[in-house]
């Protein structure tokens, strides 16, 4: 039946999710106005790569930046870094981190580091969750939005009475900002307001900025020059990286000024999935460009309403839907490029025939 | 003096090194006949990657084939594997292999592995090395051809043995088989009929077949199931690798019938080389379409003399050349399209000069 909703989304005329398929002209794109004679960044040297990551390190208000293939790879080496500078191997995270869930345990199998899972699940952390580790945790890593709870953040005076905790018992801190950009319209802040309150960041390239791949981590300078000697060992030290580099420069010239749309569209969104009966958003009013949908009906039923709702209409809002429990399901809306640029009337549309079949479910 | 030879050799009309300039054009042509359209490959998964990965595994005659971002991650995994099936954390490969001498100490580091150094750095190991090995190390990586000794390469014949003295003894061999392509017309050999001798293989993408980058790691078939979880944790699982693998594939069908023409190209110039002063190669007679060239000068000297004949012919040999101490220098040369699609006169002129040059030395 899941099966079903993504071929059914497939064949829509609006598939409004994200910023459209990931195909090879995302890359194409990036390359039509680059001169063929350009030469390629060679082991991490020359303009095509140096210039991006000055560019990345002012635009995120940290000293150096260091282009990565991975932020799996660029998150792990900033959290050995700094547990080296500590001399601990122990890293505090939320239970939900991408480096707990997402990467078979490379920090623990490649660094013997040990972490500790902050709060719950279903929540963000808090400050009380921090105050209760053992002292001898000195590294943490906070998400900004939280991607498994639906895309949530703390406010920012949270976030600075944390810093200024961190700050007292030196404890270093390391942001997970994969969709930073995708938070400062909620925020009302610039990169480098919220960055400041980190030692290091690591923004995602590919997700609201839908390049091909990659990632930026940055920090201070000391920390930037020994994550290349780790990038080297990891081997993501690539003779080349200059496909990612440019679709990411393409890509984020394209859309750094769009992500208040990205907002804006979201929450519209949000209100409308609320009108619907058997739907709830998580967050209620979205912080960024996302937010979880939770159906209080089993799997198979929300698969036969999506796929009829998108048969229907031609319009298909997203291809993946999720069990929660036996009674219980859920997807993720992202918003981007998709909906911004369908017609205006797709939305209403949409809804329309999303709510009467959601009312006689 | 090494600076103006680069420079001498930027301005060469004929820039006789490799393939030529590594520039966007490489990856450009291999996008021109690719739909837009096309899926990306999305963590691994995805026709793109696939039918790539089960071409390499049939050209290598290996049971299954992963595509990596970097040879040296592909190693590391592979040799970490066989570690783990012998139940040891103990590898042995020549003094001069890639994973000790430009990886950063990255198996040591990541993995514990500790390493034993077969043989001397300026030859070739050999079985005798082998079997002077403790008796509890049960991994051994051989590198066919050694890039660090001019690229030189035991017999076939050797090859044998050795394989035979190993199935005795329970040992795994790994093949480094970055430039394996470029030594099939000296051995006369299909791939498979060289691989079958190992357990495991890595080819580079980028060198001899000029992609961007990216490596293939070939064996059993859960030898590759187990190297994909070792893939996501060092973050070398990237959401699409595409980019390297439409280069790659288009740059090998464009030179898998080359590397014939690449080695008797090779040949010649290391002949015509040694017809001049100073200048020794290394092989004497080259195997695969890399030599070294020594020479019996300081660095400053042969940077001189090279600068002038690539100034007054207008043709390059190689930009790069490296001290090997007071006395004496050396350069790589490596054969491919540059010299391949050169006019013929072009070498006749560049020796002409050379050897008139190296006579007044």
């Amino acid at each position: 039946m899941e099966r079903k909703v993504i071929e059914a989304y497939k064949d829509c005329d609006y598939k409004l999710n994200y910023h459209g398929s990931r195909n090879v002209q995302v890359l194409k794109d990036s390359l039509d106005q680059i001169d063929g004679e350009t030469y390629a960044d060679i082991y991490g040297q020359g303009t095509l790569i140096n210039d991006f990551e000055e560019k990345m390190a002012l635009m995120l208000g940290k000293e150096s930046a260091v282009f990565y293939p991975s932020g799996t790879m660029a998150q792990q080496i900033a959290l050995r870094l700094w547990c080296d500078e500590v001399g601990s191997r122990e890293v505090a995270y939320h239970p939900l981190c991408h480096l707990e869930i997402h990467e078979q345990d490379g920090i623990k199998e490649l660094h013997q580091i040990h972490t500790f899972l902050l709060g719950e699940e279903n929540r963000l952390l808090t400050i009380e969750d921090i105050k209760g580790l053992p002292t001898s945790v000195k590294v943490l890593l906070i998400e900004l939005p939280q991607r498994e709870i639906g895309g949530q953040v703390p406010s920012f005076d949270a976030l600075v009475e944390i810093r200024d905790y961190c700050l007292e018992k030196g404890i270093r801190m390391h942001l997970d900002g994969a969709r930073l950009l995708e938070v400062l319209p909620y925020y009302q802040k610039t990169a480098p307001e919220i960055t400041t309150l980190f030692d290091s960041v690591y923004i995602s390239l590919y997700k609201g900025i839908n390049g091909v791949a990659g990632a930026i981590l940055a920090g201070p300078k000391d920390f930037a020059v020994h994550s290349k000697v780790w990038k080297r060992r990891y081997g993501g030290d690539l003779i080349s990286l200059y496909p990612y580099i440019l679709a990411a420069d393409h890509h984020y010239e394209l859309r750094k000024d769009k992500f208040v749309d990205y907002y804006e569209l979201c929450r519209l969104m949000a209100y409308r999935i609320n009108q619907c009966p058997h739907m709830v958003t998580e967050p209620k009013i979205p912080v960024s460009n996302m937010c979880h949908v939770h159906m209080d009906m089993p799997l198979e039923q929300t698969a036969a309403v999506l796929e009829k709702v998108y048969s229907e209409t031609g319009i298909g809002l997203t291809p993946s839907i999720m069990k929660e429990d036996e009674n219980t399901s859920w997807f993720a809306v992202t918003t981007g490029d998709a909906l911004r640029e369908a017609p205006s009337d797709v939305i209403d549309r949409l809804f329309d025939k999303l709510k009467s079949e959601m009312e006689i479910v």
